[in-house]
This record gives structure tokens, C-alpha cells and sequence, in this order.
């Protein structure tokens, strides 16, 4: 897109361009991009597992505290990419909205009934004047009672959408292609860990490169334990020994 | 038209251009289009159907996430074509009317009623600043206790409309020649059957293609069985086998 | 009226240019004409008539569903001319309004209090930042118990007037000159049939084409049967028929 | 005043020109007297009076429907030039306070007071942002308990006075001239007949024209009968008689 | 101050400019001179007086409907020059406040705080978005119990300030300059006539001309008669002839 | 700073320039400058004292209406340096939080506390749109119960400061270097009257002028006399001598 | 980055570049860089220690009025960096939540909520129209009960990462390099002295020259003795003396 052909439909929120674009939402798309992160989360028969880049800016950071996995409800968690600040906005208003379903229901909120809540506050930033979306990726998964693993992605157009796998940030489009390669025949039979190191893999391969466990975050639910868990350094070394060793 | 002859008229929602022209509401037709989804619909004696294109963006998509088909009512639904970020703004607007109005009228929302209240809020995005209008299409349809099949469109100008078979999305003109050609005598005589193959006939038609099952959407709402009802991958195959058997 | 000479006076709905003129009003009458509908309403002794222009947009539009015809309350109605979408918000207020008045005051609402609202809420559009006004022209008719047939016409600028015979919409020049000619002297000899009669004379007139029944609305009001009624197709027929036989 | 003189100041109505003018309230003033219609009111010793030029747009416009004479309580009334659609809601708010303030007071309101509140809403529109002067000059005439006969005139600007004769619209400096010189020394002497013919014959001067009574509106209240009264055409007529005889 | 300095900077009431001023209060200046009257009060030892020209705009108006003097209590009132109709808007504001004080406190409110209350309106009317300042000065003065007679004069910039004699319009310079010399010494011994008689040959040096009663309105409150009078056309008379006599 | 490297960032008060700049908040130090007004704060062992120019704009202003010295509660006083309606709009809102604090906690408001209401206030002008900053810079001091003598300076950005002496307007910046040199060593040694006679001596030196006691105002609140005093023109004078003699 | 590029992106807060970035939020960490002011803060194993310098503007400013240093609540403390003024806004704010979060719970709030807390209101800023970010960094330490010694840094961005060590303000960068290569090994090694000398040390170093104890603030927070404590000059004076003498 050239600068020239925006002409100025991109300086209001509000208003569709004459093509019928909203430049302002594209935009959002590319401060997600702009990170330099990539995050991918796939979906196995008995989990959902998500890994993402630990970039800590500075080596004074204090790791423990820069995350971009973030627990939403019991067995349910997110991992964000793009901004943090705005992550972490909209991770406190679906932590909030998980709770108070929660207290109404008496029992765990859906996941895709979270994800259509992310999705609805997205597309508000869409439409209205005077606020600007969001430059934000959150996949959302969990374990449902009924539904099992579930994986959502919702973005700052106010998408949302299932998957068996996704991907989001710098090379969103290199992991889904390996993704869709590796799991053209694969769902039924990922274990739990086949989908740990699916993903461990598939950010290896793009990143063309390899990387510590210290470098990355690993997440994930399992049916037989449904609790949102942020994996150990070790169990991530673990993982990618089995992986080093299986080729 | 050409670009310069808007001179900035279209920047503003709420104003007309020196020859009447609502520009936004124009661009948001555009929007509808530019999703390349082409959705039909047809009324027959005893039921209504409704076809549209899915197309999910990657393979990796729980397909069953993703759907231009909605349930509004136990008796009416719709099919949406633009944004779907958009229309579920929409289709949660609407369900919500159709419950409040069996509520407290303790009887089904007739169709045109949902209609007309879709529309009502579309005119008040075209009318006032700080919002943009909605870029979506939406088709509704169900079975009247009274009035039997209906079928009506909505679109971002506000205006709904009536249809015996009508279209939406990018090749929205090539199927209403279709159809316009093939229900010139036939309204009163097709059946079932023959209203879901009329649909399934005029997206193949336009499309200039075969489709498999899981490329498409179809629903329906019957007299016999007054239930928004999405069809299984089976039922349409079988409908395009005696589509093709038919040639 | 050049583009120049606006000079973004035009902008702003709620400013005078250094003329004095409004230029946001004199556009939304310019929608009303881009319509190419042309309506006619005539005043007769014991009868007020109407005709507009029904142009389906296409054929498989449900025919019964689409009307510039409406019923405001039992014994007054209005065809509209313009945007359909803003005719619709224009009827559901004016309606409302009826419905109250007769609510409260345990009689019909008189015509011209009914016109006065309409143009009362025009008005408003025309003074007030941040809402364009409608672009539709609301021709309301009716039988008063007191006064008898009664016809005003509404315009975007606020305005309303009564009238013997009056019209909107693309010709409504034209046929305001026929209707001059043939009511210079007539008024009080119009019985019900010569009312019709002349307003569908007028529309052929200034359309300089016959017309089928099925592509014009006719609604009448009459002092015998004061209940707003649209005419069938039948009914029309024997106008056009006693139309061409008179010449 | 050059276009290129107002640089901008125009466009905002809450803001000075460097010269200290308001330039909207400038063209409130041009929307007035663009509409080709002159007004003149006269006071008399025992009566004030009114008159204005009936110019029905079309011969087929019910003239009982076309007036810029209007009551505004018992004995109170007015008549507007300009926007006639402004003028309908100015008059609908004073006598909405004409009402108010004798259901409070039980005596009427006296008319200075109620040209008071009309101008104090007009100064409003000319301070406040976001909203448009009325195109609309308001004379306001009656009769008061205590003063007798009272003559006032509001404008766009917020201004208002009393006058012993006054003029509005097109010719209104013609008007006022011609009634300087007639009633230099006159007006304790005017008795109710001498009022109107010489509001009358101001008019038939600054138009140079005979007009007939149907081509213009005569109001006038007494104090032998202190009632707001429109003259009907045979007083107008027989008024027009009179002042051809006197020549 | 050349046009182009100004640079955007007075389009906005609440910006500084870069030199540090603020445009529109400039301008609301510039109003108050270019209605071309001017008034002058000045300060007597048991008296204040105030005189401003009475430009009857038209022959035909009603003299006494036209002022610029109002009374704000019993013992305070005004001369304002500038927009009568802004005028009128803060006149009507003061005497409410100057009520309220009396109905709270039961004695008059002092005149200063009077002018405090004015003076602290204009304020907010320099710094707040959407309101443009009054385009008018306000001359208050009074006879306090405690402090007697008084004298303020308050601007469209908010500011006020106590004077022995002030003057403000077209001519303010001229007739300040005037006042300086001739009360130079004088303040003690001027007594109530002296005052007035000062204040009106102020008025007539600036003006280079002499005036007839009617062409002036003089006002005062004196210590011995603490009630705001406007002087009759006999007791201006007096003083003219005194002052003529005097020379 | 050259106009064209503001380049548009000064004309929204609520954004920074691309170096980090709120240009608003600079110009309105500029109005502060450009009154050519100095006011001098020094604070002693055991009082504290502020001098400024008093210029009266005009012979006949009543000089005790004019003043730039406030009390705002009973030992707490300020000098404003600016726009003076600014000035008296800061003081109200001040000395109503100085009489809310007593109420509320039976003793004075400490200087502190006040100036920090102050610069808060300040602050949200800098920050939120729609209104500009105040163009005024007070200086507060007075004598707290427990710290002693305070003096601090509020300025239009929202700092405020403590300073043993200080300085605002057009030439604070010399005044401040006067101060300095003068004070070096002495804060300890300074008693009542050297603290006046250094405030007296500052401004003198910077107007590179004797005054007379007329044309600056005086006032001090010390240990012994915890009350805000404002000096008499003798008591000036005898300040001026003493300074004069003991050159 | 050039003028040019931002290309009017820059002057509406809530918008996306086309290229995804905020410019408001890159314009207001310049404001932080461009005060000349360089803060550092050092977490050791007991204790949490931070350093600014104090510039005072003039020699005459109280010494004691201007610090970076705020008490947060009685274990936790902050040092700002950028604009005095926002950051007291943003002190105020933070006293009161820590204040009503120790009355709901009854125990002090946790550093890392105290500073999610600053983060989020920061990012409002960052996503709504018509209010600027604030210029300043706040870096936000203390001692929480369980966690020990924390270090938190929020920037006008809405972003807040914890830290072992971290500067802000014009030197930052300098100041992180340095204190990478000291604490490579170090953490938990520093007692209490040896984290203030690190801080102490690392000004000293990117400042490139020595300081003397009035010339900076010095503020910690220990295990043993958990109170925000602003260093005297004689205890900063001992460390820079250590530090000396070390060498």
C-alpha cells in the first residue's frame, strides 16, 4: 500500500475508505507485527499447549516478571502479542468477565464464550470515533468440560475464530505454513507431548534458529489436568532434548 | 466514480455530497464486497434456504468456528456477508429482540419484524456522526406461524426488503440473474428440495465451479419443521449429487 | 449552482453560507429527486388520493414488501418520496405520535398536527450539529372529522404546507404544472372516481408512458370510509381502463 | 463584503471576526430578507397592526395552510419573515411561555416581556457552538393591560425593540422610510382604520404594486377588542377600496 | 496588527497565541468600539453618574425601549456599551445574582462583589473551548452602605477595577484623557451636580458636538437618594443649560 | 524558538511536539512576561515579604481597587504576576480550599499543602484539552504554625517550588540573579526589616529606578504577626528611606 | 526519525501511523530524555535502593521543596523522572490507591500491583482522544513481605517490567550498560552498602564526573528496615567517601 492512496481515510477511526478498508484497524495489524515476536499455540487430542518468544529487553529485567502468558480463568489462559500494555488491558477485562460468569454460573466460562467477549470489545474499538483498537493478538485456549482443548485467536479487526493450531506476530504466516504441513493428517493423534513439541518445533523452524528454554514461555491445559500452567525452564529443556534427540 | 469528485464529502458520515450522496454508506457496501464471499437465498412453497460460501482462511481453522450462519429466534435465522466481526455485533442485537419480543408477547418475532429492526438500527449508523455504518449484509429468514416462508435483506443504507430469492456479497448481480431467469414461473411449484438445489444451482453457477460440501453453508427453515436448521455435510452431498444426476 | 461557489459551506450542516442559504438542506432535496420516483397526491371533495411510483429493483423482490405507501393512524396515511430508510424512522415516529394523540385526546389526530410534527422534527435537523437531515419528502393525507380531506406535504428543510393536489420526487415539477391546469377551476366538483382518476392521469402525464396496475401504489382516503386503503391491482386496472376509454 | 474578507470567521459561530463581527449572524440576516417577502407593522393610538405578503409558492397550495401571521396569546400575536420553518418553532416555544406565564401569573404576559424571551433564546444561538441563528426576524405586536398598544421587533442577532412602526425582509429599509416620513408627526392621531391603511399603503409603496387581498396577510389587535385577529379579504378589500378613494 | 500575525491562532477561544495573547478577547474588543457609541460614569463625593449616547437606530422606534442603562438593584446600576443583546444576557445574570445576595444576607450587595460576579463569568469565557466572550464593557455603579459611592468597570477579558471616573466605546481614549485632566485635583469637591455636569461635558468634548436631552441617557445614585434613577429629558435639559451658562 | 518549528503542535494544548514540547504551556509564560510587571518574594529568619509594581493603567483607576497582592487565609497571602482575571479565578478556588481545610481540621493550611492545591490545578490544564493554561504565576507564602516562614512559587505548567526568595514577570531573571548574589550567605541573619529592604532593593535594582510607595505594593506575614498584612504607603516609605540612607 | 514521515500522524493521540507506531507516546518519552535528569535504581539482597540528581534550578529554591523522591506508602517509595508535574499527579494518585488498598486489606499493597496499577492508568492515556501521556517515568520500588525488595519501572507508554537494576531519564541507556556489566554475576552477592554504592557508582560514571551529596537524592528501602528512606547528606556523603577510598 502506498503512502498516497490512504489519503487521509486513515486519520479517523470511523470511516471507511473508498475501497471499503478501515486503515486504522490495518494499522493495529502491523503494531502487532512490529514487536518482533512470534507466539503459536496448538491443539492436541487431551491439551492446548502455546509457546512464545521470552525477549526480555534488557538483561536487568527481572524475568519473572515479563510475560506475555497470562492465566484468564482456572483452566483457561491466553498468550498475547503486540503491545503489552494493551494485553494487559484486556486481560484484566476478561479476567474480570471470566470471574463474574463464574459467580452467575457456577461454573467455568467457555472458552469460545470468552473469546467472542474479546472479540465484541474489539470490534467496538472498530466502529466508534475517539478510541483506537487495540495493536493486540490474544489466542485464548483451555479445557471445556464438554468441548475439551480448545484454541481461539482474536485480533484487533474484533476476529475471533477456532484452531487446531495458530500463530501470530512477526512470522505468523512462515509458522502456519509449517503448521499446516505438519498437521495436514494429525489432530487425532497428537498426545500431549507431540503437541508441546509441535509447537516447540514449529517456532524453532521459523525462527531458524535455536533457543534456550530461558528464551521462550510454554503453556498449556491438559484435559487430565485442567489448570492453565506456565511450564518450567526444566520441563522446557526436556522437551527440546526430545526433540534435539528425535531428529 | 472517480475519486476526485467526492472531494471530501465521504470523510464525514452525516453529511449528504452536493448531489445526494451518502459516501460511507457507499464504502460500506464496498466492504461487503470486497470479501469475495457470494451468499443466496431462496423462498420456496414450504420452506426457505439459505447457501453461502466458506471459505476458511487456513486450513488449521476449526472449520466449525467459523460460520456466516446464525440462529435468531427457535424458527429464524440469517446469513451474513461482509464483515464478521460486524455482522456478530449485529446477530447478537438481534437475538437479543427476537427473546425480549417472545417474552413478552409469549409468540415468535414475525421475520419482517426482525427485519425492520436490523435496518432501523443501520439508518441511525447513516444518519449520525462518530459511528460508521455496519459493512455487512444481512439476509433473514424463517417461517411465519401466519405468513408462512419469508426471506428478507438488510444492507448498511438501512433498507430491508421482501425477496422470493435474493443475493449478497461479491457476485450479488450474477446470481440475482440467475435466479431472476429460473423462478420466472416458479414460485408456487418448488418444494423442498428443489428450493435448496435452486440455492445450491445458482452459487455453483456464479462461482463457475464445483463445490465440495465443506466449501459451503446451507440452511434451512421448513414449514413441516419450523427449526433453523444448519445441513450436515451429508445433506448437501446428497443434494449435489442430484443436482448433478439432475444434469 | 457551481461546485466553487460553496466553498465549504456545505460542510457543516448546521451554517448559513454568506448567502444566507443552507446548503446541506438544498443536497438532501437533491437525494430526493435522485430517487427517479415521481408521487402525486390530489384533494377531492369527499376524497384525498394518492400515486407513487412502485419500481421494484428486482424481480424476485417480494412485491408485497415493498411500499412508499403508510398507514399513520386509522383514517390518515402518507406516500413517501426518497430514501426509503429514512422514510421508514419518519413513519415509525409520526405513528407513535398518532397513536399517543389518540390515546390521550380519545380522537384521531388531526392531519395537520401530524404534518406539523413531522416538520417540527425536520426542523431540528437542519439547525443541529452532528445529524444530517432526512432525505425524504412525506406527502400525509387524511379525512378529518371536522375539516375533511386534508394533504400536506413535508419536506427535508422543515417545511410543510397544504395542498389541493401536490407531488415529490424526480418530476414533481411537471406534474405540479399539469395539476395546476386541470384544477384551476375544479376543486369543488372532484367527486372520488375524477380524483383518482387525475392523479393517475397526472403520473402518466408527466412519465409521458402508460403503467401497469403493478408498477404504481394507489391509496386513497375517503369521507364515506375514512380508513386509509390501498387500492388492489384490480381496482387500479379499472381507473386506467376508465382512463383510456374517456379519451 | 468581499468573500475573501471573512477568511474562516465564517465557519464557526462562536467566533469574532478581527474586526469584531459575527459573521453567521450576518448571514441569518441575508436568509431573511432572501426570501423576497416584506412585513410592516404600525401602531395606532387605540390598535396595533400587521401585514405581510401571502406568497403561496403554488396556485395548487390550500392557502388557509400558508400563514406568517401567528397568535401567540389571547391578545398578543406576530408575524415572522424569513425561514418559515424557524419561525414555526419559534413561535411554538413563546407560546408555550406565553401559557406558562399566565398560568402562573393568571393575567397575560405583557408583550415586551415575551420579545424579551424570544431574544434571549436568539442571543444563545448567536454565543453557543453547534447551533444555527434562526433565519427568522419575529414582530411581535398585542395589546397590554397597562400599556396599550406594543410593537417589538426580534432578529437573528438577539436584538429586540419596540417600535411606533416597523418593517422586515426584503424591503425593509424602503418600509421604513416611507413610514418616517408618514407618521413624522403622527402618531398620536392614528385611529385604528388610519393604522392599517397606512401599514397597507406602505407596502403597496415599497412593492410598487396594487396587490389583491388574498395577496397578503392583515392582523391587528385593539384595544376596544383586544383579541389577535387576522382580517378576512373582505376587510382587506374593503380597506384597499378606502386608500384607492382617499388618492 | 496585520492579519497574517495572527496565524490560526485566534480561530480558537482557549489558545494562547505565541506572543502570549489571546485573539478572541482582542476582538470582542474591537466589537465593543465598533457600534460606535461611547459612555463615561464618573464618581462625585456623594454621587455616581453615568452618561452614555442614545442612538436610536430608526426614527420609528420606541425611545423608550431602547437603553443602555439598566438597574441591577435598588441602589446599582449599569451603563453597557457594546452588543445590547450580550448586554442583556449579563444584565439579566447580575440582577439575579445581586436577589440572591439581598434574599441570603438581607442588606445590598456590595457593588464591587457585584462586579467580581460579572468580571468572574468573562473569565470563563477567555479560557473555556465553545463559548465565544461577550461582546460588551459593563460600567456598574452604586452607592454601597459602607463604602458609598462606587464605581467599576468590567471588560470582556474578566477584568474589573474600581475608577473615579471611566469611560468605554468608540471614544474611551479621548474622553479618559479628557477626565484626567479635569479631575486632576478635584475628587473631594465634586458635588452632585458637578458630577454630572463633568460627566456630560465629557461626553460633549469627545464628541466635538453638543446633544440634545434626547440623544443621551444619563443615570445616577446619589448618598442622600440611594436608588438608581435614570435622569428625565427636563434634568438633562437643566444641565446643559447649566453647562452652556457655566462656559 | 522560530514560528515554524511549532509547526501545528501549538495549537492543541493536549499534545507534545515531536521534541517533547507543550507549546501552550509556553506561551502562556510568555503572557506572564508580557504584562512588564516584576514581583520580588524574599523570606527572612522570622517573616516572609513580597513587593510588586503596582501600575496603575490609568489616573483615575481607583488604586484600592487594583492589586496583585491577595489574602488568601488568615496568615497565608499570595502576589500574582500575570493575567490578573486568571490571577482572582485562582485565588477564589484557593482561598475557598484554605477555609474548606480549617473547617475541616481546626487549624491553618500549611503553605505547602496550598501551593500544591495550586499547582495541581495547573496541571490538568496542561494535560486535558479544551481549556488553556492559566497565564499567571502566584506566588504563595505566609507563616505555618510548625515550619515557619514559607514561600513558594506556582507557575502555569504546574511546578511549584520552595524558594528563600524569588521572583516572576517580565524581569525575573535579573531579579533572581540580584537575589542570589545578595543572599549568598545571609538567609540565617536576615530579620524583618532587611528582608523587606532586600525585596524593596531587588526591585529597584532590576527597574534600574526609585519608586515612589505608591507605585509597588507590600506585604508580609511574620513569626511575631502571623497574620497577611499588606505594608502602608508610609510604612513603604519609611522602608525606602531607610534603604536610601543607609546607601 | 524525519518531520516529514509522521506526516500529521502525531497530532491525534489515539491514532495507529501506518506504520503502527504512537507517535504522542514516542513524543513523551523525549519529554522524560530531555529534562537532563538521569535517575538509576539498584536491587541488592536485602535492600532496594534508588539515586537522581537534585538540580536545583536557582541557588534560591528551598532545597527541601524539590525532590524525585515520593513515599508511596510506608515500604515503598518511587523516583520520577521527566516532568515534576505529572509526576506529582501520578504520586497523588498512586498514595490513594496503596492508602485504600491498606484499609481494604489490611496489610500494605504488593510493589508489583502498586505498579500495575500506574501502568494502567498510563495506558488510558495512550488509547483515548483529547488527554496527553504523561512525561515521566516512575520507578517504583519497596519491600513486600513475601517477595522481598522489588523494582518496578512504568513508562509513559502504560508499559511496567520489573528489574534487578534500571535508569531513566537522559542517560539511561549509559546507565543500563554500565550496571549490566557490574551485576553480570553480582545479585545475590550486594548487601546494603555495596547496592547503594552500585547506584552511586553508576551516576557517577555516566555523568562522568564526581558530586557532592546535596547534588543528588538517595533513597532505599531495606529488608530489615522496611520504610522508604530518603538518605541525609551525611550518609551519602560516607558512601561517596567509600567509594572513593575503594578505588
Amino acid at each position: 500500500m502506498s503512502r498516497g492512496s490512504s489519503a487521509g481515510y486513515d486519520r479517523h477511526i470511523t470511516i471507511f475508505s473508498p475501497e471499503g478498508r478501515l486503515y486504522q484497524v490495518e494499522y493495529a495489524f502491523k503494531a502487532v507485527k512490529s514487536t518482533g515476536i512470534t507466539s503459536i499455540a496448538v491443539r492436541g487430542k487431551d491439551c492446548v499447549c502455546a509457546i512464545t518468544q521470552k525477549k526480555v529487553s534488557d538483561k536487568l529485567v527481572d524475568p519473572t516478571s515479563v510475560s506475555h502468558m497470562f492465566r484468564l480463568a482456572d483452566n483457561h489462559g491466553c498468550v498475547t502479542t503486540g503491545s503489552l500494555m494493551d494485553a494487559k488491558l484486556q486481560v484484566d477485562q476478561t479476567r474480570k468477565e471470566a470471574a463474574e460468569f463464574k459467580f452467575d454460573h457456577s461454573y467455568e466460562i467457555p472458552v469460545e464464550y470468552l473469546a467472542k467477549q474479546v472479540a465484541d470489545r474489539n470490534q467496538v474499538y472498530t466502529q466508534h470515533a475517539y478510541i483506537r483498537p487495540l495493536g493486540v493478538v490474544m489466542i485464548i485456549f483451555g479445557v471445556d468440560e464438554e468441548k475439551g482443548p480448545q484454541l481461539f485467536r482474536c485480533d484487533p479487526a474484533g476476529y475471533y475464530v477456532g484452531f487446531r493450531a495458530c500463530a501470530a506476530g512477526q512470522k505468523d504466516q512462515e509458522a502456519m505454513n509449517f503448521l499446516e504441513k505438519k498437521l495436514k493428517n494429525a489432530e487425532t493423534e497428537l498426545d500431549d507431548n507431540e503437541t508441546i513439541q509441535t509447537a516447540i518445533l514449529a517456532l524453532q523452524t521459523v525462527l531458524a534458529a535455536d533457543f534456550k528454554p530461558s528464551e521462550v514461555e510454554v503453556s498449556m491445559v491438559t484435559t487430565a489436568k485442567p489448570r492453565f500452567t506456565v511450564l518450567s525452564e526444566a520441563e522446557v529443556e526436556a522437551h527440546l532434548t526430545a526433540i534435539s534427540e528425535r531428529d
